[in-house]
């Protein structure tokens, strides 16, 4: 989706008298997002992004927030949040919750080489490192309950072919034992689009709403899986492995992680398999989200399992 | 001074070890800064500046990055300092304190023009609105008692005229009762070398060591009698007027303020005397501080007394 809910200049000048960031200068809507209204508000002080949220829960906000404050007080760049006179990061604006982030430099690469494979490895594990300390935590929202509710809902809709693949995967993944992998807060989105290169360094870290407490391998699998993948379906091994070697290099790799490798790459396609059959399959009233190709995923499932254990590690 | 005590990249790159910003790629001295000792410092992640305080007591170190991190927090373009893993601002390096800040972009312009001193006076009326709600407190480490103490401390060694208007103005001080005047945080060195342009735009504002709580127009007459001052000591009317009026227009200036404006120029023009005279009379050992002409400050001084009332204000 794009632009859902109107904002008046008139009206944010007016929120913005709550801000210390001067008064609005520019207010431009954003094409982009998936579940909320976007804005560029340049203000006589700075570049900001307002964000309208349409679909997450208020109550749901301040994990996001506070997470994404966390991580830029950790010197990571990420759209920190901008508190308001009142020292609060949530606000209301045309009836919705708001907020304003700091604006980012750069733009996605989707044909990204090795060599920035490595930087977003070695950014993952920053964020990974800081989230340790960080003092909120929430289960992945897309994690295994909600895959397994998700798979009910869908299954329906598949092809016989595709309802025992999604069977099996489930069965699979169940029998995992995640215990023995290092678990923090995850972004758990971290797709090419959501990455802001500035020149050849990473400008920004963008999109945490799907971020929550998980394995924090499966991060990798999410990145690995987008980043990594040939038009294919299978990972490039000199990509996957510039990606886990620029991790390894700042939080060491276990070979617990090693070993379960194969298994989260398989749980985080499965992951987005389901998303996008549910956003294909059931789309919700008056949405207009941007439907990608579930197939797309369902492949790379699929691959996966084929290779088996044959998947690129660290050299 | 310069680089006072030196580091090793060694022993930063362990120090970063506690730090979710990747290995260090490069380190260099920077050649400025009166207090401390500063290196631009390169990351895998990102650009920083690190300081090693070589002055200022440990105890006092909180409460400026506290300041600048809760100026960052709310949308200002200050150096927020950097969290370690255990969440901490404040280290020690080569058994200094010492803090990483985020490095910003632009450079001074010693030669600003109305439309920029239009842009500081935003600026600094955000910094006054965010410090309002800043939770920490400490007066303003160069305010009265300090001029006094130190008013002594220089006064043998200045020729009789000089004596005279020290004490004069010591007097006239005295006499002032600022209780009308809205108080709050403030830089209290906002010269031109403390901010950074990038591009038109404000890129930073550096150099938080001299903040302190005072009346908010302290800061407004420090940064005029810099910003606004032609080559002959006179406040010029248009640049003056441009900065007024970029704060007015954030955060409005009250009558007792303009009743205020000509004796707080005055106050500002004898903090700066006082504390190059001291540098100049008093050098402390082993310090290398660049010493600035403490004249120039004199005679802003006598100019500011010369013109009485008619010295320029809002339009």
């Amino acid at each position: 989706m794009s632009v859902f809910t109107p904002v008046t200049p008139d009206a944010l000048d007016e929120w913005l008298s709550n801000y210390a960031i001067g008064h609005l200068v520019e207010l431009r809507g954003i094409s982009e997002g998936v579940q909320n209204s976007n804005f560029f508000v340049t203000t006589s002080l700075g570049r900001y992004v307002l964000t309208l949220f349409e679909t997450l829960p208020r109550a749901e906000l301040p994990f996001y927030l506070h997470l994404m404050a966390h991580l830029a007080r950790h010197g990571l760049p990420v759209p920190a949040p901008i508190a308001d006179l009142d020292n609060e990061y949530l606000g209301t604006l045309s009836g919705k919750p708001s907020a304003l982030v700091r604006r980012l430099s750069g733009g996605a690469d989707m044909a990204p080489d090795a060599a920035r494979c490595t930087k977003v490895g070695t950014m993952m594990a920053g964020l990974h490192l800081a989230g340790q300390r960080f003092g909120r935590r929430q289960i992945n929202p897309r994690g295994p309950e909600w895959r397994a509710i998700t798979a009910q809902a869908v299954r329906p809709y598949l092809p016989a072919d595709e309802q025992t693949l999604l069977d099996t995967e489930l069965a699979f993944q169940a029998g995992i034992d995640t215990a023995a992998l290092p678990e923090g807060v995850i972004h758990a989105d971290l797709f090419r689009d959501n990455l802001l290169w500035d020149g050849d360094e990473v400008g920004g870290v963008i999109d945490f709403y799907f971020a929550g407490n998980d394995a924090l391998l499966f991060d990798l699998a999410v990145t690995a899986n987008d980043w990594c993948t040939d038009a294919d379906g299978h990972l490039d091994t000199t990509r996957t492995r510039a990606l886990l070697a620029g991790y390894h290099a700042e939080r060491p790799l276990t070979e617990a992680e090693h070993a379960a490798w194969p298994a989260m790459l398989r749980a985080a396609a499965l992951r987005f398999w389901l998303s996008r059959a549910e956003d294909f399959h059931l789309p919700r009233d008056g949405e207009m989200v941007l439907v990608k190709d579930p197939n797309e995923y369902r492949d790379i499932l699929r691959q996966r399992i084929a290779a088996g254990d044959a998947l690129p590690w660290l050299d």
